[in-house]
């Protein structure tokens, strides 16, 4: 196909899986996509997030389905962790020559199926060619809207923990298909966590009209918890024995033969939410609570405390 | 640097050169930014465009600010194609690792001195470790607002064909560039249509008022005067003598020994404004008319025509 037929490809998928038409006025085809102003006195909230081939993620463990889904849900966690309502998006893709025709399309339909399961629909984008024997990337942009946006500052001395969603499974899939172990019983669970993860956006939505700020857990929970803690000036204090209140990271890290903890504190991949509140978030779990101070400290089943690192993923720290 | 460090550095050069903050209420540093809604019946245009080192450009032709700059202003040009002005941009880095500290700083720079010449400030965005030898790319998605899109479709029967800026200017600048030519007069005009595109935004915004049709030309005007009349359902016919009617074109052809009309034609980047309208657009000038029908025609000086394939760049063209 050439660039014309694969878009007229892309939006014939696209627009297959299309739910929601609040406010769009034009979608793909034009320059740019034509949106109606969502509300005069609501916010906005924007984000970008790109998935970068042999970076990101390796196609030999995915399906083309699960390439586009992953990445469509790894933006949209961004909208989730804001407390915001996905309202539509736009995508750019770089696609070298090995990429097929069929594939491009199974890649498009994933990224179809997560905006249709999150209501958020792609309605415009950018193809680009990438070299021979380059990188596939796919960057997904996604606006939504809210009352207020949950920020990463906010964080009050005497506010709890919570968190909702896994942290540590994804990793443990992604180790699983590493190490080519066999992917049944937990390993199955964990594997999934990584290949197809959910951006929280109900529970975003839930956790908005009581949390003091929030973050999404993508780059592992101790990394993510001292981004809050440092945009909100406090010092976090997690609870080992809550965060090993997770049957399924258990059960996987039992099978994989690695520490439970470890996968929770630096995994990353899973996009759980993380928020501060003083009050009970429903469908949440307290895993911690937040102090005077900065920086992390984890806290025993005994009662002692030991500071803890900002580990997890930094893309540019082997450098 | 690390990625903290990267992202701190890139806040710090972004925020020297913002000029206007209008309706930003949170921008660098947290999940997402977050915008207050622009006003009630007002329109949102939103657009997104990657630009891939080997594909897009070249590191050996551009400075470091060059590569930021225009990544930028290329896609600021489909908010102008919409008759929009700017509000605020997002931008996706991904970094291979011979790109230096000092490399991404002029890079950064070169995009918030684009910003801050259309007074859209980058207000997020995403930073990604590329492969070791992979390929730089830069993704830019633009929002703007405006009270009407000027929409690809809409040119009627009748109305008169205008642009702005110049058609194949850049493309004689990159020729220049590829075969090592000295660009001194002629072609350090080309030559700087190449490297540092100008987005025509308030071009973009005479015209939406009087405008039916419009698209900005990026990939050649044969090519991008076809969308026109694909989307609008009409013929466009060009008239070459006007087309000609460009001396800094003209003279950077003849430079480089190659056809003005063939770069008109199907050379890309310059990044003009193309309307349709019934009545004079101020500034632009008159290069062809819309009639019943489709496709294009050209018509030379002795009233002649021919029709015209719409040529221009493809990025899929050559598989």
């Amino acid at each position: 196909m050439d660039e014309g037929q694969r878009i007229a490809m892309i939006a014939r998928v696209l627009s297959a899986e299309r739910t929601d038409d609040a406010g769009i006025e034009l979608g793909i085809g034009d320059d740019a996509a034509v949106l109606a102003a969502p509300y005069a006195r609501g916010r906005i909230v924007w984000t970008i997030d790109e998935q970068v081939e042999g970076v990101h993620f390796r196609r030999e463990f995915l399906s083309w389905r699960d390439v586009g889904w992953r990445s469509f849900m790894a933006a949209a966690s961004d909208i989730a962790a804001m407390g915001a309502a996905p309202w539509c998006a736009l995508s750019a893709l770089v696609l070298p020559d090995d990429v097929a025709d069929a594939a491009l399309e199974q890649m498009v339909r994933g990224q179809g199926e997560a905006a249709a399961a999150i209501h958020a629909p792609v309605v415009g984008g950018n193809l680009s060619r990438g070299l021979v024997q380059g990188t596939l990337s796919i960057t997904t942009t996604l606006l939504g809207t809210c009352e207020r946006a949950v920020l990463r500052r906010g964080a009050r001395p005497g506010d709890k923990l919570w968190i909702v969603g896994h942290v540590g499974l994804a990793a443990a899939g992604l180790r699983t298909l590493e190490r080519r172990l066999d992917s049944e019983g937990p390993l199955a669970v964990a594997v999934a966590a990584w290949r197809a993860p959910q951006a929280l956006i109900a529970e975003g939505r839930a956790m908005a009209a009581v949390a003091h700020a929030a973050v999404d857990v993508s780059d592992g929970l101790a990394r993510d918890a001292g981004h809050l803690a440092e945009a909100s000036g406090v010092c976090i204090a997690l609870q080992e024995a809550s965060l090993l209140e997770d049957d399924a990271l258990v059960a996987a890290s039992v099978a994989i033969g690695e520490s439970a903890l470890d996968l929770a504190l630096g995994g990353g991949e899973d996009y759980a939410l993380l928020a501060s509140s003083s009050v009970t978030i429903p469908g949440f779990r307290c895993i911690g609570e937040v102090r005077e101070g900065s920086g992390l400290v984890l806290r025993d089943a005994r009662g002692a405390e030991r500071p803890l690192p900002a580990s997890g993923y930094d893309h540019f720290a082997s450098r």
